[in-house]
């Protein structure tokens, strides 16, 4: 049989550009490959695998209920669906309902559609304009291409959806309203874009101002939600109530699923949404057994020790190589450091790989370290040790 | 604590007339709801539980693969993926290669961008324009329901991207052609629209006048493919040779999953598409061991032996109350019945759930029939007899 590598290249179609290993196990933040070399990962699938890898209870939990059902359908009651949505509700501490997708972009989809009905008053389309940043990422469909504020990625695709408005930053935001605008969508940590918060005052006016002109303040949490930057999501800890959330990735461990939740708990009647898949008994089983998980770590103090532990690692790393990076960033376990030049940054995620610990690039220049929420201090004090290895060899 | 019921009412939004019915649990064609009433499943979750409900072979691979990995990243090599992509390309027997999403919307969102890249020749976006068809369905993506050619479905969320174009039917496809056209997408069996097969002999001819013209032929195969119609894809069975075709729904067996698969395997870049979840562990896992399932299933005879056995009872089914059915439609395991009027045909959906079996709607006025493809003889006889006592009381 031809090996992977070929495999792939024969038969999957090359958007990826693959870095050259193939993992095939997992224990926490623990893999290891094909050849059985062993790694830390610092990258948990980029944000997915929040209760990190081969977990017990999420493995124990889907064995049992892929038993019983993976997936029936939307047009009867899925009880794992109902579940999750309470305590996605629940853990949000917003009043709010959800639907489910089967990704980010799909949770996007969904984000957006409700902020174009919501803005379509007696079916006139009055207000339809969505303000989004610059170095945003929101996805892959048509749609959110359009919405993200990259020109690099507006190419190709085309005709796009008009009503898509970019704003160089948050404090440009408020020079772009007009009559036409229905809401403004952000990531409070930008992931894609090189792990860049907000600031939390600018964020707070910015909130204030919008909802006193009945504009929609959608927050994208694919990346920042569920724990990732310490609370459950980073809303709360920007201490913003906003009217639209979408979540995806570190929601069903690994299992495809994205939720768009809203406090315009009317705006969709039956038909205007829908999914095939979405809310299944399999995904949903997943955000029911990842959130009680996660809410019992983030409940006994292991979350906010690990992110702690974590974070003084990054710092000694950070200090002992200042000829190498240039500031370090990022909330909770959504964090980087700046690297000096790109070449620097691609030489430091070859090298470390090389090493033993998993590590991603963002933006142009930013090492980006989204690793398991459940990782063990031993497995950080490893990473951190693989790493100094990686950068010793420049 | 509350009921599902009232759980799903008050946290999840209301985008689905869900019927008054929650499974529990299900072996190949037979559910289980919370009472302990059980059902014969004719829906198989509309088109997606293709291997039966609780299979297994499926339940294994998965459970093994959830203990491994269930999800990396697509910046790594993920061995079921490379299979699983070899899998469906040697069973379609053409020259492709796929990508992979998480549902039908992102299958044929792939689609789109890959006609829409083929058209845009050195970054002038010459040819865009996508023809689909009246009462087709392609998903729920801002760019899929304006894809779809449902009037009423393009409502609300505007401005929608430009660039389709509707077709009456087949026929009308020609006359529609112009210098921006660069893709025409079909359902060769029309699902939600009220299960339509095309007539094979215009399809061949439409494919190949396209053809002739350098205009690409998407199938949109998320509901007919992976066997449905009897053939891996009901292109085979239409001896066509389509540029790009869309799957979804039974090839992950009920795991979130879908892909697009194309002849112009160098149509996309490292950049130009991706999903964070795609074609990972758990998803590939179930597709590979789905299609060695069916494909087994099919050379073995079963499935063209349950194909006729199911289809000479729906025609007898049909031959007895001709005072309600107009019409027996369909190919393989996705057909249907027309009914006189639409409340009839509520009246059966809902006495067959009394009953003990569970149907499903298309378009105004069918009957729609989707079993598991591993639907055994007793289970056929049993929902037949139940659909009987269902009908004889309306
Ligand atoms: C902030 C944000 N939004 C949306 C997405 C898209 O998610 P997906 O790849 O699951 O469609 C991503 C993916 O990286 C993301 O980081
Ligand atoms: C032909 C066809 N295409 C696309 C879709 C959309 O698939 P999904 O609901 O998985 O997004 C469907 C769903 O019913 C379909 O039948």
């Amino acid at each position: 049989m031809m090996d992977i590598q070929q495999l792939d290249k024969k038969y999957v179609l090359p958007t990826y550009a693959r870095a050259d290993v193939e993992f095939v196990s997992g224990k926490n933040a623990r893999l290891t490959d094909a050849n059985g070399k062993e790694y830390i990962d610092f990258t948990s699938g980029i944000a997915v695998v929040s209760v990190g890898h081969g977990n017990e209870r999420l493995t124990n939990a889907l064995c049992e209920q892929t038993k019983k059902l993976i997936h029936m359908s939307n047009l009867y009651y899925t009880a794992p669906q109902a579940l999750a949505a309470k305590k996605i509700v629940e853990a949000s501490g917003y009043d709010m309902k959800c639907f489910f997708g089967n990704s980010g972009a799909e949770a996007n989809e969904g984000a957006i559609k409700i902020a174009r009905k919501y803005g379509e008053k007696d079916g006139v389309p009055k207000r339809y304009k969505i303000i989004t940043l610059d170095h945003s990422f929101h996805g892959r469909t048509i749609t959110t291409v359009k919405a993200t504020g990259q020109e690099s990625m507006h190419n190709y695709f085309g005709p796009f959806p008009d009503g898509f408005v970019y704003a160089k930053d948050i404090d440009e935001v408020e020079s772009l309203l007009d009559d036409h605008t229905v809401a403004v969508m952000i990531e409070l940590v930008q992931g894609e874009g090189g792990v860049q918060p907000q600031d939390k005052q600018k964020v707070q006016e910015l909130v204030k101002l919008l909802q006193s002109k009945d504009i929609l303040v959608i927050v994208d949490e694919v990346q920042t939600g569920v724990y990732r930057t310490g609370k459950f999501l980073a809303s709360n800890l920007y201490e913003i109530e906003p009217d639209i959330i979408s979540l995806a990735k570190g929601v069903g461990g690994g299992v495809p699923v994205g939720v768009v939740m809203t406090s315009k708990k009317d705006i969709f009647s039956p038909g205007d949404h829908g999914s095939t898949f979405g809310g299944n008994f399999l995904s949903t089983t997943a955000v029911c057994e990842v959130l009680d998980i996660l809410n019992e770590y983030d409940a006994s103090g292991a979350l906010s020790d690990g992110i702690a532990y974590f974070d003084a690692a990054l710092e000694k790393f950070y200090n002992n190589h200042t000829n190498l990076f240039t500031a370090k960033v990022g909330l909770g376990m959504m964090c980087g450091l700046r690297v000096k030049d790109s070449e620097t940054l691609s030489a430091i995620i070859k090298n470390a790989q090389e090493n033993g610990v998993m590590v991603l690039k963002a933006g142009r220049n930013t090492l980006r370290f989204l690793p398991p929420l459940t990782i063990t201090k031993e497995e950080i004090d490893e990473g951190f040790k693989a790493l100094e290895s990686a950068v010793s060899k420049l």
